[in-house]
């Protein structure tokens, strides 16, 4: 494509570096913030610079935070349950479930070994010494990983590893999504939910 | 949504500004940056200010373009034609066509009431200029203006201005779109087609 300024390829290449992001749709906001106020462009590259240069992770559960203490270590939360997951989108939606009141674990990652990415690039051995710093404070220990093959070795690798600690590890229920249609449910999903079947609870709704 | 840090609740709402980008792709993109080198951030914060601080318009063709003189003046285009698109989108998917080599001009936008968008507020008047002081070296305007009702009310606005000065004023085919099929053309498009048909020429393949 040709682009009738330099400063706006410049900016289109930029932005189209972006995952999920095309020449087009780069160029169609490229224009956008061409016709907004400078300030617009100002506060949005501002956001960026500050969110990579002063970004930092907690040194207890490597979440993304403003400080290198995030609110885990004072918040009042449920000090036995320990749920560890793959990066920050998963910590915002477990918290918007408000069904988890205990601590997170954030690993950076999950184990990869077609993008080269080992148990050590992730932050594994944080995670048993804070389970075994705790003093037994850490009773559960909730392993709450995608579904896929890296999930499932990174979660098998991590109960491996907690395994002399003598803590209890549980992961994540996986079925029939709900509000789902068993029909449209794919093979693998619907055996193992029948596999896994579990008591129907009359008394409650879950 | 709960972020876990003012940075990226700051960095979210400002990526989410943008057209068509809602909460979670803004997450998804400020994660994705926090995940690179520094420099990308910075490439792509400087690239945004610079194309909003730069940018000129073309003070003739009034495209956006690196300093008040871009390449029109020079170029050496067929000097009788005259293409008037909305916005820069337009004259870069015309000149990837390779079917125009005539000059552009750029209205800005289109004659919108509800969105307040007058003919005052576009370059109507310096186009009407642009063709009087040609002295009829432009012979022709082709209306490029999007098939829409604001479109048409833009060609015919400029064109009722333009017939005083002589010049022939044509506008671009509308039809069935190549490749489409006539099943799922819309009734309008479909009903146009018809009422507007031309001669087969049997000595072309257009």
């Amino acid at each position: 494509m040709q682009y009738p300024s330099k400063l706006i390829e410049d900016a289109v290449n930029e932005i189209s570096k972006l995952p999920g992001i095309g020449k087009k749709t780069a160029l169609r906001l490229a224009l956008y913030l061409l016709k907004q106020d400078e300030s617009s462009t100002e506060n949005l590259s501002t956001a960026l610079l500050d969110l990579r240069k002063k970004t930092k992770y907690c040194r207890i559960c490597h979440i993304i935070s403003d400080s290198e203490d995030c609110t885990c270590e004072s918040a009042r939360r449920d000090t036995s349950l320990l749920c560890v997951v793959e990066d920050t989108p998963d910590v915002i939606a477990i918290q918007n479930t408000a069904q988890f009141l205990g601590y997170f674990h954030v690993l950076g990652g999950i184990i990869s070994p077609i993008q080269g990415i080992g148990p050590n690039d992730l932050n594994i051995n944080s995670l048993l010494e804070r389970v075994k710093n705790s003093d037994g404070a850490i009773k559960e220990v909730i392993l709450a990983l995608s579904p896929t093959m890296e999930g499932d070795t990174t979660s098998f690798y991590i109960a491996k590893k907690l395994q002399p600690l003598h803590v209890k590890i549980t992961t994540i229920a996986r079925g029939v999504p709900i509000g789902g249609e068993l029909e449209y449910t794919d093979e693998i999903t619907l055996g193992r939910s029948i596999a896994q079947r579990r008591l129907y609870d009359i008394t409650s709704d879950s």
